[in-house]
């Protein structure tokens, strides 16, 4: 059982650093890979894949030429994160249940209206306007239960130690 | 007991979006106002107070110019959101005990050494690098335990009704 992320019409000029910080959230919060469609970025790869080779884990980043297809062709639960859709915290018992891959849907300021035909749930954090970025982190929280904040990762360079004050990195 | 967010370091050219999610989510998860630092930015204010004149509930926006200042007046609990802090899941019971106002403080890219001295806690959300945005979000859902999620906004211009598929919004 694994979550993958997928990014709708991702624009460099605009959306490189929204971007980002999906895949660092998808990554920090247990999923095992982003997948975007829009303009391909070689440095929005080069971000997250630095971060990986940092910090560890199984991560990949990958840019997809046809979104509707790779919708369509996934074959799992396909979960469209919206503000227009069901709560998160009556949907998340249903979508638990079935031990199917999933995908997460991300979309920016225009969403076609396909998307929410696709989706096989279309799910909401609020029904209040605020950030992809943020429902993505609620919803992989919300799924895996607060236990994604302990996950371990593996192959890392630097781990950080918590301190009450400071910074204190060590080299594993 | 309110909650109020302080931004630190904006600059208007690298960081208008991740501002702008740091403000509609401080607001969709329950926080009373967004202080920030740096640059003023009306454009970005524009943007914080559009929402809250369409969707509604009570939050203001600030710029401030001495940040060391504002974070010493400030009467509450001081919660610097950090990676190198302490995990959420252990401090949250500690911060919601005394029911005082809170001010939870998101850096950028470079966050100054004091203000790790200044906070009242240092906490982590996961010790991995990701985002303020979902930082943020994820400290608030923690903090209300979820309630935040049905909160209702009042004064709203538009209100969004939950789907299974497409949007719904009505005017009430």
């Amino acid at each position: 059982m694994a979550i993958y992320v997928l990014r709708l019409g991702h624009r460099i000029s605009r959306d490189k650093r929204i971007s980002t910080h999906c895949g660092l959230v998808a990554r920090a919060f247990g999923a095992r890979g982003i997948f975007y469609s829009g303009e391909k970025d070689t440095s929005l790869e080069k971000s997250i894949n630095s971060a990986v080779r940092e910090w560890g884990g199984h991560f990949e980043i990958k840019h997809v030429n046809n979104w509707k297809r790779f919708i369509k062709d996934f074959r799992g639960q396909k979960i469209h994160l919206t503000m227009y859709g069901l709560p998160v915290q009556k949907t998340i018992p249903k979508i638990r249940k079935p031990r199917k891959d999933i995908l997460v849907i991300v979309g920016g300021e225009k969403v076609p209206g396909e998307v929410y035909q696709l989706a096989d749930f279309n799910v909401s954090v609020t029904s209040q306007p605020h950030s992809e970025v943020a429902a993505l982190a609620i919803f992989l929280h919300e799924y895996f239960q607060g236990m994604e904040l302990t996950r371990k990762f593996n192959n890392t360079k630097r781990k950080v130690i918590p301190q009450e004050r400071g910074k204190k990195v060590i080299q594993p």
